[in-house]
């Protein structure tokens, strides 16, 4: 995904899949796929940012309610194999991140999307700074450039490495 | 939404938002919220088609899954409302559908979304025709065109009514 | 299930069981049950006493954890019709509720379970005494004696109306 | 749990407890618990048994629906640690299991459950003989007799190991 010299590998959420998860359809719900690109998200937080959004917004006082989410389906998830989440932190606004997040079973992409959160200050959700060593973090975080879903360039370069 | 004459009201779907919904922020999370707007387009299903997922995918037959999905989150959802979700058909194409939803407390519009669904053969998801009585009753619930979420005109047209 | 003279009749809250609440069996995952029978008690906190959870917790400083939960299935719950859960205030301690729901789709029991939940003072769960407009609505609530799921006796009986 | 010479070592299944896990009290809600200890035994047939409720059901034919689920909730669990869900057989009948969940954080107990699903024919949960090399694993899982919750001795013992 990345291959300027000295980047970090991408970072990879492993979920277990089970019954529960499955409809009807003996393939995971559309609501449990969402589920689990946000708690994809969140476990990027804590591994990659230092804190995952419960302790960001209870002990370091920034709040990430989400703006936007978009994802495709490609393929179904089953029961039968892990889920791989692939998650990047494409954009970093003045008060706002942009995330994409690939779910693969085997290889095989079964979904892809984008998402946006704003970052105010917690529990009021006011703008505000982001916290300095946070937004050190953030920034060396964002991954270079990749061509987005469909093919076009990401519009917004704000935050982003040389 | 619709002033075409003779237009049918827009189909809203209520729902109880309750404390297990919302996360440590004192809203309803994320998820919660896509499950919601999913909620509102199975009612959708059985109230103007006459038969929600699980009646269309194992008494009729026809499959539903998603493939695409896109939410914007203007306002926060809690519990001191109901919360009203208006689902719209937007859009039939050959085989699939694209279904808007907005979700309001209080008049006030929470979020937006668009959601496609493919049309395949139960339980094989193979390509199929859709049964002509679905296809009349989608046909007749499509909406006249609306602006969509960012101003764009919506660019299919196929099976909207004149 | 009480007929003593003047006695309120059940309260019963209605749910809308969807294809998302299903499993592979095409039935309702049990984890979606226990969500159902505690949607219901929240809903009988709103409309019984008043404010459900969130304003119990948020506006009032009555925290509602619960301490036990015991659930008996008996019958498949499917999206095929309404899922009626009624709720019953069995009995009210110094400290604590203990709250009856039985689920039943076209007059079928599908499920019955009995829920403690401690009252606390919130956010910090400290014991309290119940404010006393609360009290008094609780006490009102408590039904008549009724046998328990297994046919013995309920043990306590504080709080109890003669 | 078991000092019988050559037991094996408990089945523990780690979850990770995340912002979406949590309700308004910064907790993990009760329905969620319930959920996680559901999906402790489900990786409990997958990692002890070889095949979890998806394979069971689909691939060898085992429907395994619950009947009963009890839980006492004794610790509030948070998304600052993980959540160690210990799994145990307690008890294996002519047609169905009971199994006993107690989840963890840092050591401490937070809660405790019982659990009982029926082992019928799928889909049509019919009775019949559970398949002999399903039953063959389930014998040799079953742990030794241990103190139930509430310090009775589990009445029934078929099944069990000498």
């Amino acid at each position: 995904m990345d291959s300027t010299p000295g980047a970090s590998p991408p970072f990879v959420h492993f979920i277990r899949v089970g019954w529960g998860d499955c409809d009807p359809a003996r393939i995971a719900f559309t609501g449990r796929l969402a589920a689990f690109a946000l708690e994809a998200i969140d476990a990027w937080w804590e591994h990659v940012i230092g804190a995952d959004w419960y302790r960001m917004n209870i002990d370091r006082g920034v709040g990430t309610p989400f703006v936007h989410m978009t994802m495709d389906f490609r393929s179904p998830v089953t029961p039968r194999h892990r889920l791989a989440c692939e998650v990047a932190l494409l954009r970093l606004g003045a008060s706002s991140v942009r995330l994409g997040v690939r779910g693969r079973q085997e290889g095989k992409l079964c979904f892809a999307g984008e998402f946006v959160q704003a970052l105010l200050r917690a529990p009021d959700y006011a703008k505000f700074e982001i916290p300095e060593d946070v937004l050190a973090k953030l920034r060396s975080a964002v991954v270079a450039a990749e061509p987005s879903l469909d093919g076009r360039e990401e519009p917004g370069r704000d935050g982003r490495r040389p």
